[in-house]
């Protein structure tokens, strides 16, 4: 949302997902009560014709029997950043059992779930985040192997200590983005999901090159968009339910409550004051 | 050889491919007469057990039948650099017909060969060098369809004019791949076989971070060395014979006459002194 939001004029909706319940139905494919999760933007209720995408996600769909599990999943571990997790990942890094995957923004939605999958896969996992709050959750509740805080660890160093990496999943971009790469092994995968790093910036940033580890150690990189995976939506879905009913796969939503609130929640988010899914409840 | 130049130590013989005949032989794989190309490194003489590489290429291998063409192709288009270009462009960008491939250090040995591959494989093909000399040579005689020279042109600009690229083999690194990669199309590859720009710097060079890009478009980023492919090594050296003989794949090599010229011939090279291989006749 933040990378797309220069494009979004103002006086026009902001762009976001939404749970929302039907509550009035000419469409026999959504009838009344249908929990649906749709790209409405921000906004309480929307005249829908069962279509409707504001940033090119998938079109509105009906979530599926999630049994006692919260709607509000359908935005978080259940919905766009679980499989973004999920596909972004497994499709892009392949990690293989014994191999070392590396996230960064690792306490956010996708992060969190992608060092989960990571282990549940078999591999040692090292997740970055910016408070040592984080990283407790990530290493004693979610079985992270190693944790390194940004803002506070000499980055190079931590970065060299749990090296080399086989799979990095890239949500920040910039200069840590540079060093991780210069600490992976022979033909070492690079998932780019997100480059928060440089959302700020008014000009695009530079950082350290990365051709050079590129070449060194035969590394590919690949960058995403979730939308790529549309067909195999359920797919995603499903396995990512399945792994929380089995308890192999834990989530937290931070949760913000009023319309009023939802500029300062987003806000907060990109100031890393979430932790899970930033959820906000209208 | 540049990039690997800081790890050659004060007093080690510099590595490099030569052609040798075999002047004296007590190996019946190597007989006298014969003609191969080793990793020996700047030196006249070199006795050998057969394998002894410097750098990490294929042991010393003999110079397969390649009728009246030169024995010195063998380090260039039937070689290192040939392979370089075949199996780099080939196999990580996988271009297809009617796709446009762009390639900087497009006058130089690897660089002249992309584009010629490409125009074989029915892409449409656009060149970066330095001097319009060499772009006139790419144009008239390999049959590339644009020129870019990036001492002279605004430089955007001529990108822009010529996007978006499906494919982008990258010899330079730096600010010009970054610029290249913003006008890239959806799902668009880059081979990364070099990153000349950067090879003087002391530490490694910033640039414009590649993340956006390579989210906005989905693109896959991938680096190698030739060695990746030592097992299908002469799949490349037969299929680069094969189009030199169709007429197809046209070479320059720009030749020293001299082993004391060595050093003034290498520093050349880098300068952009040459079109095509580089060779140093001793």
């Amino acid at each position: 949302m933040r990378a797309y939001a220069p494009r979004v004029k103002t006086g026009k909706t902001f762009m976001g997902s939404q749970v929302a319940k039907i509550v009035e139905s000419k469409n026999s494919k959504f009838p009344e009560g249908t929990y649906i999760v749709g790209e409405y933007g921000w906004k309480t209720h929307t005249i829908s014709n069962g279509k409707g995408t504001v940033s090119g996600l998938p079109s509105a769909w009906i979530i599926p029997d999630i049994g006692n599990l919260p709607h509000s999943l359908a935005l978080g571990v259940l919905g766009m950043p679980g499989n973004t997790a999920y596909f972004g990942l497994l499709e892009l890094c392949q990690p293989k059992a014994g191999e070392t995957v590396i996230v960064t923004g690792a306490a956010g939605a996708v992060g969190s779930h992608v060092g989960q999958i990571a282990k549940i896969k078999g591999c040692r996992t090292v997740g970055v985040a910016g408070s040592d709050e984080k990283g407790k959750w990530l290493v004693d509740e979610l079985g992270f192997d190693h944790f390194i805080n940004y803002k506070k660890d000499d980055l190079r160093s931590k970065i060299k200590e749990f090296a080399p990496y086989d799979c990095y999943f890239d949500n920040v971009g910039g200069e840590i983005s540079s060093m991780i790469m210069a600490y992976m092994s022979l033909y070492g995968r690079i998932s780019v999901c997100g480059a928060i790093s440089g959302y700020n910036d008014t000009t695009v940033p530079k950082a350290t090159i990365v051709q050079y580890p590129l070449l060194f150690n035969q590394l590919r990189m690949e960058g995403f968009v979730v939308q790529r995976w549309v067909d195999r939506w359920f797919e995603g879905v499903e396995q990512n339910k399945k792994w929380i009913n089995e308890g192999k796969l834990k989530y937290k939503e931070t949760v913000t409550h009023g319309f009023e609130n939802m500029y300062a929640a987003f806000a907060d988010m990109l100031r890393g004051g979430n932790t899970g899914k930033a959820i906000v409840k209208v």
